[in-house]
């Protein structure tokens, strides 16, 4: 379909690679530098007029880089005559910062909302956002797809006996269950305190675990203090052996060091974040969810090709 | 007045600190800082509620962490119910791209303004921007100051004799033009063209320089391609020494190797652009805009109290 044009900018190619190959389409050609002074500078190189645009990038690290680049390229996109700007996030930054949690705090998921929107996007596809509470912050259309599925796939396969879901803290256990429902499996809970942001304290455990492998599931892993610490926690109360898993590794400061000298024996991620050589240590399983946002590209198409026909 | 308060961002906290001099306060509290993963983190540790707020931030390099900072801090105040949030931005940055010049170019002016009116900006006050046309991007208030006045009394005070005020390109020919009114001097124009972004080439120098104190002026500085060629070439057509001043240092890349390469004698810039300490060189001399900026605030401080007992 010549309507349909994918085009990525800098935060995670080898994914936008990978989408494009599932649409069955070439990426679209585009270059996204930087003047002598830093500004950012994209040259879009192909005619994109009256088509259908879909833009890949994660806003990982550097985020504010990764959502100016985005930010310009939409804003180039609406004066070359798009028909539709679709802007595919599979990591959404700042997505903790999504509500006001002490006085005179930012809310910089809405903040981040508003610009897109402001620059001219039609419609977002993301992944596993930190509260889904925030495709609310959105007048657009947004497409909220799910990495559970992917993530329990995984563990299906490998057939794993008697094993628990364990959520990290109590935040989590949404996500927990619904890994457990697909893997038939019971839950627990790590019962913990966090004093402040990127420091985490382990307490007890609520439900069964003695004997059983657990399997820790988390939307990020940031620092991977949290994780750890259950990893641990669970291994000192008697489960035989623990994987964990995510949907965005972030892995920032001491999180790879953490991880390698942690009891975790796999750690199952997905490729929403783009992992640098360094950080693809031994333990880490990287998954890719171009399947899934592929077809969510299929189907959002064919639904604007059809508007369209009723237009 | 208990209902003025500025904040400093990180671009430039000295002339922020200059500033609240000026206008007789004190900064107001807050810190900006990065989470683990590189997201900015604001905390505003004073109450501003009903306040007229002014920030004080350029968006010099890194450009894109700088408007970040500006527009999570926009969003924090407004959440926090100030009265007015009223942006100081000593330089504008990506104000260069500020049209299509070539087929599906961005054009990141036009963003940038549309983005701070989204985050929630009632006002702006800015210095010399590259092309006075930004201000029409706003549809909220803008001051536009002028550095001209501020580089005029520096080279008044020093008395040269038989000066001619030098444009280094086209476009430059109407701030040559205010210069010299106020040195009550002839103008020459450097005629050449530029064959890409960042090169510069000089051609033919249009008006009488044979034996004079040249002063070239631009309003940016950035690799000092141009500025250093035009006063080489004018050096070689007979000019007996060359000054050259910019509102904006930006001097990225190669600008201090060539600058001090260069015949320009002393190079005088303001500081809208902070210079870190390595750019400091001998023949760079820094003028403070604190008193324009200082003074445009209390004016401006002074309408929005007045336009208070009016509402
Ligand atoms: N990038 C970040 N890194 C660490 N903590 C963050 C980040 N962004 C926001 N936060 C904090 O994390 C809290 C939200 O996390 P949560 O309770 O897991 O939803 C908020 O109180 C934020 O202040
Ligand atoms: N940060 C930058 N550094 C160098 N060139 C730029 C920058 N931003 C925009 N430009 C280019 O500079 C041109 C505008 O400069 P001017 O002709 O001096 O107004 C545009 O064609 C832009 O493509």
């Amino acid at each position: 379909d010549a309507n349909l044009k994918i085009f990525s900018l800098n935060s995670n190619t080898a994914l936008a690679e990978e989408i494009a190959d599932v649409v069955g389409v070439q990426l679209g050609k585009c270059s996204v530098t930087h003047f002598s002074d830093g500004e950012i500078q994209i040259n879009i190189e192909e005619s994109i007029r009256g088509c259908d645009v879909y833009i890949i990038q994660s806003t990982s690290a550097p985020v504010n880089e990764h959502l100016m680049e985005l930010l310009i390229m939409i804003d180039a996109l609406k004066r070359a005559s798009a028909k539709t700007i679709n802007i595919v996030m599979p990591y959404y930054g700042y997505a903790r910062q999504d509500r006001k949690a002490r006085a005179r705090e930012p809310i910089t998921a809405k903040l981040v909302a508003n610009l897109l929107e402001t620059a001219g996007a039609n419609r977002v596809i993301t992944l596993d956002l930190h509260a889904p509470q925030i495709q609310g912050f959105f007048d657009i259309l947004i497409d909220h797809l799910m990495g559970v599925p992917i993530l329990g796939d995984y563990f299906s396969k490998k057939e794993l006996k008697d094993i628990v879901i364990v959520s990290p803290d109590h935040g989590g256990v949404t996500r927990a269950r619904k890994l457990a429902d697909r893997l038939k499996a019971p839950i627990a809970i790590i019962d913990k305190r966090r004093p402040r942001p990127n420091v985490s304290e382990v307490m007890n455990i609520v439900g069964n675990i003695e004997g059983k492998t657990a399997i820790l599931i988390d939307d990020i892993i940031d620092t991977a203090g949290t994780i750890t610490l259950a990893a641990n926690a669970l291994v000192e109360n008697g489960a035989a052996e623990v994987y964990a898993c995510c949907t965005h590794p972030v892995l920032s400061g001491p999180a790879i060091e953490r991880i390698e000298s942690s009891k975790i024996k796999e750690l199952v991620v997905t490729n929403s974040i783009s992992l640098p050589e360094e950080k693809k240590i031994g333990k880490i399983i990287e998954l890719s969810v171009a399947p899934l946002i592929g077809e969510a590209i299929i189907r959002v198409h064919e639904e604007q090709s059809v508007s369209t026909l009723f237009d």
